[in-house]
């Protein structure tokens, strides 16, 4: 009979589990509300509930499964499987997920860090597939980057490679929960663009998304200024073109030290497609060594918010096979 | 009888060649110049010359010797042998170092990066002992970096990872021959510090070097202006001060996209020690992420302008051995 794989995105807002086959064609996906707020008994119990449920549901014991694997945000122990500590959750300290989750489910698990999983996902089934030199950048909410350099993925001295949002841009910038200010992630991330949009507002330039959101600041989204962008609204054409530039400046330094020969862009926030990245291309090609650059090509991702999944999966099976390249 | 190895370190004013014994230890070291300026083949011939008189004193033959590495600085094929292009050096392009020597000597002999055999002397017979997350900074005329991650020493796409020289930390700042602007090694480097210390004196600032200098600005130096700090010259003092903190800077977009355990900081600039790397260390402690900052110790270079030679041997051997962990 064949055997299956199950690959879990633990998200904030979201827990996403799906089940594959073992050529991980996607066989049933579950999205339920992770409600974080709830602890973290509450969490790690929902994620064995919601496993069996799928089992149960296909007719699968725990044996037709060959591993789990499951995305975390924070911080982790990828070796001994605990979650130490993560921004988004509630009562959360040392949990130790891959402990509970075996023992209660009796299937081999194994976790890592969520934007690695998406890494994986992009770099197996989706726009970095063969390539040996991967800058994914995670634009939303704010802003990170999961990062392969000659076939590995870097994890380096505490798991942290890539913290590209806390890249110190301004000496004299806008602080940041890190304790440091003018980081990349505090300008270039849905959260800092909307904040250069309120500054632009505060300084009195008009906007057409003052008139949608009732001149409640709180109702500003990403989606709003594309919006207004698409409506030549000029408040929203230099938020957009500032963003992006500040975002090429960057994308200057990731190039400049990773030289990745291709940079994946995912996050909600990349939707804003060219409006972000037309002034981001302009200060590469005239920014960043020549070289590097012109070996260097810029695309979306491929596979949204269902990386995750599938890019664990593989993580479990690799981990799993001892087969991981790193 | 026993086997040896060769390194050499080709600089574009010095030639460094050393014979090593089996276990690395150094038997004999020659240097001459390397009188770049009368072009590639002069250079090439030298190489093999100045290793068939080493062979001859020793009373040693081209079998006795196990590979030849050679640290070249440039852009290289690193694979095929060939230094594709070396600022430093004249009438050089695509200049085939490998099938030059093994054809004249006829000992397996590999190239790679210039800042990458120092990492390898430093690695394994350095400051950098032991380690897998490891930075080395050269801090000289320029700056440049190589990159040591999970244990795999990182080339990338087009196999220049590490260009910390081009981070850009302004977006309008000096410009650099690279065709951008802002880039940290305009700052950070011996010619970078100086230009800061003609800067204020240009704007009127008084410095006791000018009394040395007789008022001829090129001949400053590195090296006067921390002799100029020990006499508490306030000018040599904001200046150092002042190329700390942008190294401070620098540093913490190393630490937070590279996550290393160790940075190791060589080149000639690094003798200024704790006058340029206090106000380094604050910023670290005050900007980097804390996490990463806590694992990550900044120690100086050990092996000084031999690390080339021996990394240069070492490297050698693992690439003749295809036990090259990369």
């Amino acid at each position: 009979m064949d055997k299956f794989y199950i690959g879990i995105d633990l998200g904030g807002t979201n827990l996403k589990t799906s089940l594959f086959n073992n050529s991980f064609i996607k066989i049933h996906e579950v999205r339920v509300p992770t409600k974080a707020i709830l602890g973290s008994d509450y969490v790690i119990n929902k994620i064995a509930n919601t496993v069996s449920s799928l089992l149960t549901s296909h007719n699968l014991s725990s044996k037709d499964i060959i591993c789990i694997g499951i995305g975390v945000p924070g911080i982790l122990d990828v070796e001994n499987g605990i979650s130490k500590f993560s921004p988004n959750f509630y009562n959360w300290e040392n949990v130790n997920i891959v402990k509970f989750i075996e023992g209660t489910l009796n299937i081999p698990t194994f976790i890592d860090n969520d934007v690695r999983v998406n890494l994986y996902g992009e770099r197996y089934f989706g726009a970095g597939k063969d390539k040996d030199n991967i800058v994914l950048l995670t634009l939303g909410t704010g802003l990170g980057a999961g990062i392969i350099i000659d076939g590995h993925i870097l994890y380096g001295a505490t798991s942290s490679v890539g913290e590209i949002g806390h890249m110190n841009m301004y000496r004299n910038g806008r602080s940041c929960k890190c304790g440091s200010s003018g980081c990349l992630g505090r300008y270039v991330s849905a959260l800092g663009m909307i904040q250069t949009l309120k500054d632009k507002l505060d300084r009195g330039e008009k906007s057409i998304i003052s008139d949608w959101i009732d001149h409640d600041y709180n109702k500003i989204t990403a989606n709003m200024i594309s919006e207004a962008f698409d409506l030549e609204d000029t408040v929203a054409i230099s938020t957009l073109y500032e963003t992006g530039e500040l975002l090429g400046y960057g994308l200057v330094n990731v190039i400049n030290m990773y030289n990745p020969e291709i940079i994946i862009i995912g996050g909600g926030m990349s939707k804003a497609g060219d409006r972000l990245l037309k002034k981001t291309r302009e200060v590469i090609k005239n920014h960043a060594l020549k070289i590097s650059a012109e070996a260097c090509s810029i695309v979306p991702a491929e596979l949204g918010d269902s990386a995750g999944m599938i890019g664990a999966a593989f993580y479990a099976k690799c981990r799993y096979e001892k087969n991981l390249n790193y």
